[in-house]
């Protein structure tokens, strides 16, 4: 058995390098986002040719990403969506919608003063955590059965 | 021709009445969230036993709101998104992952602060709007062909 | 709003007839399996020929059995699983399998003894219930938002 | 060719040593849910937290094993279902409904006392069998076209 | 609840006919391919002008037939297939066919002597009968639960 | 039987209203696009604000005209691309492509001088024809069994 | 780019063989079904077990068949069937109506003489050819762009 | 991670070719259509006998053209498609309605002087460019994340 693992939301801290550490020896291709924020809000125009309006500046960027983005959650059996203590991070929730309808398994990571305003997103997932230890704890179980000591 | 639209999104306002006013004598079947907050809240605490712990007292509403939602996703033509001036919306921005993966219209309503945080949604969508007026116009638009004076 | 509720399970106690009692008034079409226990068993060979061989009779009324059942989960919004005190009800947790591989609403009722046992079909529910009157709660709550006084 | 097949059901015998060890030489991917009760049981609580809640407790755990068995199952071309002597089983038959609602070819296996309880679950699979070693000849047979001599 | 039912096949008899008046009073709605013989034939070259080869000529009107009962079959709750007495019918068996993939009931009439020939058509359908009375029974118990005195 | 028919392509002649006058009495739905060539191209820079750049100026009114034709496509039993004389006439390409690949039943409508340039196109279609008198030859026959005398 | 084949129909020749002879070299998976006329009706009550009644012996093998054959029809990217001059050979053109709903590309082979009763599934076609050279060319074709000189 | 990429559209100039060449390294497979435009046409009558009728010559050979271009299709992650200063192009358009029906990511690449009349099919890409390495530059940001310089 194998996995495909996408890490989805906040890109500030270095969680996702945490878990592909800690998943190390498991059958998991792991898939993320461009996580460089610059290159990510940039891309569309620096290809494509500059805008003068930012709504489009970012609309091109956005569409650019969503072809990474959309091959990576429809390739994943696993999209574990991270929300940190910054920003609004509506695309870490719009990327969870999108897992959810195409019945990916959800795993959310996020602090306790999170809880009430994540239910909904916690409500579609078959995993809550706080740490990527404990979500290396899952992918661990889930493809070989052994639990943390 | 005829429309089914789903008003996602903030509850504090009454853009979904001024919506729903706004397009009386167009062949439309609105549908909604639950949009009474504490209704929303304990619906499932309040039908199928109180919990102990808030997570799982949230879980139990979030999911029965989800028969909702879901169907009403589902179903729905065109899913128009709002994102208010307050809290984080998670919810919302969920649906909209949700609707689009689903292949639905996705209208979003949003005021230019929030243009660069949601520019993943809006790169989804195939309307931005800021006004319930201009969705409005739209829903008029799309099965009339008439625009606005 | 309107919903299709298909009741899925136990035939031995009047829980249907309780369920579409109380929700009289509200959007709802109803439907259901043959509970007609005799007439459910020997259906196929009733029709179709004896068989002399129990299995091929139970086969053939099963299978006949099916094109009822099947159509209703497959238009249901909501399928409602009851197991009872008695018998192993396989054909109900069957059902339940069914329609979570759908994606439908899944609503289970059964008694605290039973929850162990039946965990995984409580973990792919949106509401686990243990009465008529819960089930009957839920349907009004998701199609006109009121709860319970 | 080749075939993934998911081996569903009772863990109490070693039916699925068995099977594995006669199907030698064909080229099968077999997967099976974890199969240590124990830790079957606890997986939730041991790796998110304990719940005070029996029904939570086991919540937790039944969610994240079906992140492991929704993915074998969606991606197996065969699934046998044993259902043993003891133990209710419902969730052997869920997941007999699952693969059936998902079009996956389905082998059931259990002895003839079960065979009216089963008869809505067998008419639903391509073969009925009562031993392992009628499910490795029909394994052999399909891959190969050789009957037992 | 009530059907749509496609009846497929031979067309040089009148157990249509005979299945829609026996079952009147139930609530079905049939569908049947164009059933004048000359007019299926001919219906592509007499609408889109005429070839000069046989093939073509036969070709233009398949696919013209094909918007007919493609629409049917997939609307269908039910498939019902006639093989008769004569002719090769392969049209019967590519409709049976084509039901099957969508997962529509299929239920099949023939003659005892066709029976192993038929074996693999068979073996994909809810119900195998003889005689248009045995599909009318059919339709009454899936929408009644009632059996024939 | 009924049928929705979606008339895509050309909007420079009458061929629409000569379809619908020549199938009336016929259970037909028909549907199009917006066909107000202004009202076309502006609506959307008329509804959600202007553009100076023509590429987004025309962005935003093809994708709110996508809002009706997807609907219109989506529901649609056929599909009826006409391609006239003039112009490049790509979105009605672009429209025939979208509904081959949902499986629609496709029904093209050109001069001969174009059968080369769209043999791709003629290939996936079930019917060819050249006037709106055929278009209706077809749906009366689709819908009745009758043939033009 | 490779191709999966699937072989169905006519097995009382060796065009299976000639086909795959002919495509040495190309980058092309073949699969059929069993071809041993023996082992394939009699496969059912060889490993499940004896039965009575001819149907049920038929019954049993036909769906331990399907084990295999909707694998390989379900992953096919060309579905070839072959209409031989014997036999009736409905499971062919019932595999034919299989693989249309799903979409595949279907390649049919048969002499002229039964152009006008499988009018219906030539034209479900792609290609119609009367040889398995012609099915070789075509594979060529296909996968290299080059034609017989 | 690794991309799939569909060539589609004008065959008249080493477009494929450039992007081929400047894509080296990236793990991306492309796939094309038949690029030899004799070969192309007249495919359907070398392999299959020829036609007196120019529409069926055609027609024979755009059916054997689609049994590449639509496995080709169905298979990308990204579907490029080229609008030349020549011809037509009619298949280029129905090749990417197709691609957006399926929910591929859509990259177009055209003059400015098309702007207009394609902007029904820009409306549904996620890129619109004007030369090859631009498309080159997509398609490394989109697998490393890395910018041109």
């Amino acid at each position: 058995m194998s996995l495909k693992v996408y890490l989805s939301g906040e890109i500030h801290s270095d969680w996702r390098a945490e878990i592909i550490a800690g998943a190390e020896g498991l059958n998991i291709e792991f898939s993320s986002p461009v996580t460089d924020h610059g290159a990510s809000d940039d891309c569309g125009v620096a290809i494509m040719g500059a805008e003068t309006d930012k709504f489009w500046h970012d609309h091109k960027g956005a569409k650019l990403n969503a072809i990474r983005t959309r091959k990576a959650i429809s390739e994943a059996d696993v999209v574990v969506v991270r929300f940190g203590e910054k920003y609004r991070q509506w695309n870490a929730a719009f990327d969870a919608g999108f897992a959810a309808a195409l019945g990916k398994s959800l795993v959310v990571m996020h602090g306790a003063d999170h809880q009430h305003a994540l239910k909904e997103v916690d409500a579609a997932a078959l995993a809550v955590t706080e740490t990527p230890q404990q979500v290396i704890e899952i992918l661990r179980y889930v493809l070989t059965g052994s639990l943390p000591k």
